[in-house]
């Protein structure tokens, strides 16, 4: 996960015998685009951009009708014209990067606490207006990399006329749905074109990835430009065991025990079906990304190199009398902050940070009686997501018109109310601050009756503040003012020891960590540009080998018919004529991270020969560090793209533009 | 976990300054009953025996009729006439043990294998026969202790007519239901009394424990003379970082989504909700068993422990070398059984020993399918459970009538169905093995439809062998017909590569064990009798500390009126007269676990001053090792017991029995 400022071209020399030079990198960093939470690149001249399916599906959605569902059938163009607006998409290109760590540092010498964080907050600021200075069609946003070692603001040119091209059907772009999703062998074509507008014309692109569709080989060196989203490797080993040990346990228990009620609400009929569909996908995805990092992290191995690595850095620490002085024991001051995160943690969780999970009338309800304790305050004394700058903000999400779904509503309360009362067992008084003496059955019957599902009964009460409030009769405001007491109190302490002593000493950390070996390490992921470098291959786990490639007949004999193993009728229509020896998918040992998908997978030429879409199970690991044995990039490759694009959808125009033929 | 013969007197002497001498260990041991499943002690001269309710449910259901529920209602009597026996229900109690270990080393030296096998069996068998020699009201078992380092006949005194005499409300009994399971502050009445008779007549009993009603004093010693059914303490620390990262979770995640299936199932109706209570009893009792062994397996200082102290025992080996070259190395052997363990676990599970579960439907056609194939066999030759011995059990637990609940079947099969999709996504073999091409919710649905339900169906299936089941068109015998090699593969893989090697180097650590530390210490639990010594004590974790008692008054303050924390009328109706402040429930330190329930737990005058009925959350780790900080066994008091059976259940004849008065 490197930053082009900083990528190692010599050991990718060494290794894999490839020069990445200055051009290579500029060409590509031109050619790679961010889109909101995936990644991009261009692949044509003509602003064309290619990403993933499931990057684009809010698009889908806002562009489908009662008549015509995109998600289900695909978004097909045959010419320019019925290319249509993303509603909101934007889309951007990184076009230079400014190191601001020296007047970030000047602004905040000598500060502490509320005016460290102020005087920060300007000089960030200011450094934004100075390298973009309000020029339209531009945005700069200043990145801590490091952990805060660093600052740098990043300018971007912004497009915010993008429009949909191509996408194939849902069934064959997430073929296999949750079972194979984070796993390999896959059959997806989780791929999809925009493409760029300004001023209703097509934005001219000169620079762009050259389309490769030959089939990618074993061994062939690959690279990954996009954005990682975040990734926690700077973490302690006492902390990654707080997490393997405590905290992800925790969530995946009750994931589970939610997910298992959630399918059994479904097997009703086919609305109860229909309600649960989306919180099972994402609660499903969440659940793998954490059974795959919780599998990471019970690997003995991996928490031995994490020892080590450990152990390495607090040697060159105390090898160093100045630097020691400076950094003292963080680590220490991180461990003792584990002790307070154990004696804490299942009240923070049941009744702060994942109260109410699920219930859109909770989280309305907390945010009214809270807006109206914290408004009448000055910005800097409130709880942070009530200060001047986010208030807006909340008042719109307040205010928004939303769809409630009750029985929804009903399952996710009473499950945070018996896990609360089940997890709270050893501390009865906040098993009492959330359950009173009411059943967990009960109480949630009760609080759905509110009726803040209705925004005007919302907007009165964000309006008449805290009179308004203690005056409501409604259950969940009346249920949620008698709780926050104790959710404030578990939040102060969860704050006072455990979140703010860790805070500053990962601070210190990251200090040492640079000092000890500057830039010849890669920052934490931050949602910024970064090149990856790696091969195409398989593994092997646990006495198995997995190929790298799968092709598109496999999908075929995948199918049974029955989801999620479904292929659509194009793809069954079109089996005779289609090269079924054609790759399909393949994965490389590139590292990446939720953020990546829809990154271009270059060879070293600088070709696209695929679009990133999803890690193997291990990658999920990732997120604590990166282990090349077993973690993959699951890549769908340019070669069944076009393949697919010419023998299934008939896209003429759109291989024309991508191969010249 | 000491046995009788080898109670570390001089130890308890030292700290707690109370001589155990032989005519006390005699006394307790002749007053210790062992029931089915649980323990008991005898408390007058006239067979009354006192043990937990949750021991005697079985004899409860069978008691009650469509009339009246003694689960629900209790069971009351004013006099012996009322009294009634307990169909099927033994008492013994242990009478003599005998070291036989010589003679079972005299039969088996030198041999290897089936022929070791078949040795030990009948040395067993001829041990048995001369220390019970067929007396009526007598039964002999040898007990392998120190896993094979030592083999003790057991002889027991036998009692066949057990009668029921006296048992509180369900309500009363389990109050707090799952969430407090396992918990304290405790506010259970889980006490019962049954009665022994032979021939009509009650069986006099000169000796039984003395009744004491007074409240226990923090610190005062107690002890603990039980049956504790079985711990794993001796296994290796490879061992347990395997259940705690791979078996524990895997089987944990699952029982919690099947448990929201189940949950959200009851939701629908009356009768849903009566289908469902059996089944999440029992789920979220092993949920929090495991729950807690999980929480031990994940405390760092605990492994340390089991670290050091199997270095320990390492190093006396390495020292004597004559000893080392008998022993070998048994701990790499079982390291290297680990790996062979995590690559096969999950389709030894998915597709044998949890294969269908919950299913009664599978279960018989399992057993079916197989006993088709092996009795053709030689006895010796046929998958361990066809053995000549075990074949009548086989045939008259599948001939036997049971009821089929096709919702129950319907989700059980189902949810093991996407469970093993989804654990078996890096084994597309095993995971093909099982769903074929069909869809879980499909092929559940399909196999719903067998008729195995009917005892005819399945007693023409048992006596027409491998011809009849290959002839069925019945779908679950298909079905099972279809998975059993694969499935017979995986169990021959773990056998050959996990469990075999596994217990025989076991074994030699055993004897390592029993070489270096000789008796001093005890052996792992084995459903025998042991005394454990401890003190009346509550405990601190995460900062929180739990006193070591309740009151009769906090069952009322804890009581809502909403299941599980409703009290019955009884209770409500008698809480005026009540003396609120007599001590109702108190914890201890004694190391017991589960088959200890009903234990006595005594003072150090051998008097009775209650019954153990549960341990805390942390004594569930009991089962890999005692901690004696935070594990404790949860009692309910003579104190409570008597006062509940003075004001509440007026058992005035029960009382004056108890203690004179």
């Amino acid at each position: 996960m490197w930053t082009y400022e900083n990528f190692p071209s010599a050991k990718v020399q060494a290794t894999y015998g490839v020069k990445i030079d200055k051009p290579w990198l500029d060409h590509m960093r031109a050619a790679s685009v961010r889109l909101p939470g995936c990644s991009a690149s261009v692949v044509s001249k003509d602003g064309l951009v290619l990403t993933n399916n499931h990057c684009v599906v809010d698009c889908l959605v806002e562009l489908s009708s009662p008549e015509k569902d995109h998600m289900k059938d695909g978004f097909l163009t045959a010419t320019r014209a019925e290319e249509r607006q993303c509603p909101g998409m934007t889309a951007e290109i990184l076009v230079g990067t400014f190191d601001v760590t020296d007047q970030i540092r000047a602004a905040t010498d000598g500060k502490t606490g509320q005016d460290y964080a102020t005087a920060r907050s300007a000089a960030i600021a200011a450094a934004e207006q100075a390298n973009c200075k309000g020029e339209a069609g531009f945005r700069c946003q200043t990145i801590p990399l490091y952990r805060g070692g660093q600052y740098v603001v990043y300018r971007y040119q912004r497009y915010t006329d993008v429009r949909m091209v191509f996408a194939p059907e849902f069934a064959a772009a997430f073929f296999g749905g949750d079972p194979d999703n984070f796993n390999f062998p896959r059959y997806d074509i989780d791929a999809a074109f925009l493409r760029l507008y300004d001023k209703g014309q097509v934005v001219k692109t000169p620079t762009f990835l050259k389309w490769n569709a030959s089939a990618p080989k074993a061994g062939e060196p690959t690279f990954v430009s996009g954005n990682p989203g975040s990734t926690e490797r700077l973490l302690t080993v006492s902390q990654l065991e707080t997490y393997r040990d405590l905290t992800i346990p925790a969530a995946q228990l009750q994931r589970s025990e939610l997910r298992g009620r959630l399918i059994e609400y479904g097997r009703r009929d086919g609305e109860a079906k229909r309600l649960v569909a989306d919180p099972i996908f994402s609660l499903e995805n969440s659940y793998k990304v954490f059974f795959g990092r919780q599998f990471t992290l019970n690997d003995a191995a991996f928490l031995d190199m994490k020892r080590r690595e450990e152990a390495e850095l607090r040697a060159k620490v105390a090898a160093d009398p100045k630097l020691a002085a400076e950094i003292g024991d963080p680590w220490g001051e991180i461990d003792a902050a584990q002790k307070a995160y154990a004696d804490s943690f299942l009240a923070y969780r049941q009744l702060e940070s994942d109260a109410g999970r699920g219930s859109q009338l909770f989280a309305w309800a907390r945010t009214l009686v809270r807006a109206a304790a914290e408004r009448p305050k000055a910005s800097g004394e409130r709880l942070s997501e009530f200060a001047d700058s986010r208030l807006a903000g909340v008042e719109r999400g307040l205010t928004t018109a939303k769809k409630v779904e009750l029985p929804l509503e009903q399952i996710n309360l009473e499950h945070w109310l018996l896990k609360s009362r089940e997890y709270l067992a050893a501390d009865p008084e906040a098993q009492a601050a959330v359950l009173g003496r009411e059943s967990p059955e009960g109480l949630a019957a009760r609080l759905v009756k509110s009726k803040l599902a209705d925004p005007a009964v919302r907007k009165a009460l964000w309006d008449g503040g805290a009179e308004a409030i203690k005056a409501s009769d409604d259950p969940m405001i009346q249920f949620v003012l008698k709780l926050d007491p104790a959710a404030r109190g578990v939040r102060t302490v969860w704050e006072a020891k455990v979140s703010g002593p860790t805070d500053r000493a990962a601070e210190r950390i990251a200090k040492a960590r640079f000092a000890a070996y500057g830039d010849s390490v890669y920052p934490d992921a931050t949602f910024t540009l970064r090149l990856s470098y790696g091969k195409v291959a398989g593994w092997t786990h646990r006495g198995r080998t997995v190929e790298p490639f799968t092709t598109l007949g496999g999908a075929f004999e995948r199918a049974t018919g029955e989801e999620p193993y479904a292929l659509p009728k194009s793809w069954l229509d079109a089996k005779a004529g289609l090269k079924l020896d054609t790759v399909y998918d393949f994965v490389t040992t590139n590292d990446i991270i939720g953020g990546n998908s829809g990154s271009p997978v270059v060879n070293a030429k600088g070709e696209v020969i695929g679009a990133a879409f999803d890690g193997n199970i291990h990658s999920l690991g990732g997120a604590y560090g990166y282990d090349g044995a077993i973690n993959r990039t699951v890549v769908v490759s340019t070669a069944g793209v076009t393949e697919a694009l010419k023998t299934i959808y008939r896209r003429d125009a759109l291989v024309k533009e991508l191969t010249g033929k």
